[in-house]
């Protein structure tokens, strides 16, 4: 059987989940508390991070954009980079957008240290840092709504990873709450289009201990 | 006429020079100093990173990843990720290890805080972060010289992307005499097999202000 290790508000994990599931890929969810660092992890992924694909065969992929381009390759049905040259780069840029720059700015500055960071034994959440977390997501809220109002899907005219890596780390803003959708109408509209495809399912079914997401995560018609 | 913004020491503009270089693609080489923020630069790239490529047609590629698949797919000549799907994976990988993990721990903790730091205003050196660094340094190249005893090249039988990724990174240590070649003859004799390439060439040229190199960075049979 398929299996993805994971852990619930790991942005990485879900936009894997979303793409095995739009890919309509079966695959049973392995629940890894990467803080801990077990030793039977560190054997299949030294590097000790989410997601880690078994895939069939025991192929072992690490890496979520690693795993994206392989599943690709290897499930090439429906292909969700892009055809032409220049789309499959946009595609991938606005990946690359999301998963570095806004991750770095965004999901870890809030997320990460609202969440995590205890348990990851790093210390107390830093105020400053929530706020610097928080004015950088208004910037680069900006610019998507930007793309969003030029395009119907993030990187084009077509539903594209570059729409799930946006969904996951939006969601696990969401989860706690982090999101200021009525400013943002464009990016609400966008969201609740992702929201509602089956493949987005799994991921508003999360839940962390302790923290209990706003009404409005689960409801398609926020 | 194709162009590349780079900094000299920056490890993933090193790894397109090389793979520009390696698919015989001419380019012309731009320095942007990315710490002074101009706005002619963040107009071409807002996240205000290098490598930004300007292919035929004006085409702009930013991140070294995207740009890598970019040219793998627009230039399919001579491929450098592989041809299998799995050896694809495990080029990509390696890649992803040294842009993600080996850059973190090492590279930035080593030459990004004894040369660009100040460069971009962000202090002074901190002796506890090279040592940390340094420590790294040691774990990571044990892995490294483990996968090379078993293989010719880091990913495999071929020379890939992942050898390029490698050598950018460890090119940039050595221009700061920072790597202990002595104690990892693997390592030293696999890098001295990439520092023979042609495409290896323009990196060894680079010149830094203030720091010069030591002789055996230029040196062939080191």
């Amino acid at each position: 059987m398929r299996t993805l290790f994971h852990y619930p508000l790991c942005p990485y994990s879900r936009k894997i989940r979303m793409l095995l599931a739009e890919k309509n890929l079966e695959f049973s969810l392995q629940f890894e508390p990467v803080w801990r660092k077990r030793p039977e992890f560190l054997d299949i992924n030294p590097a000790g991070k989410v997601p880690v694909l078994i895939d069939h065969e025991n192929q072992v992929i690490m890496d979520s954009g690693v795993i994206s381009e392989y599943l690709e390759e290897a499930y090439p049905g429906q292909n969700f980079i892009g055809k032409a040259i220049a789309a499959r780069a946009e595609t991938r840029r606005i990946v690359a957008w999301f998963d570095d720059v806004f991750f770095n700015e965004v999901t870890k500055q809030i997320v990460f240290e609202k969440t995590m960071k205890r348990q990851f034994s790093l210390g107390e959440p830093n105020s400053n840092v929530i706020r610097e977390g928080i004015s950088y997501m208004h910037q680069h809220f900006d610019y998507l709504s930007w793309l969003i109002e030029r395009r119907h899907w993030v990187a084009g005219e077509t539903f594209s990873l570059a729409d799930m890596a946006g969904a996951a780390h939006i969601s696990t803003l969401d989860y706690i709450n982090h999101v200021p959708w009525e400013e943002y109408p464009e990016i609400k509209e966008w969201y609740s289009r992702i929201k509602c495809r089956p493949s987005f399912r799994g991921l508003l079914n999360d839940q962390v201990p302790g923290i209990i997401p706003p009404v409005h995560y689960w409801d398609l018609d926020f």
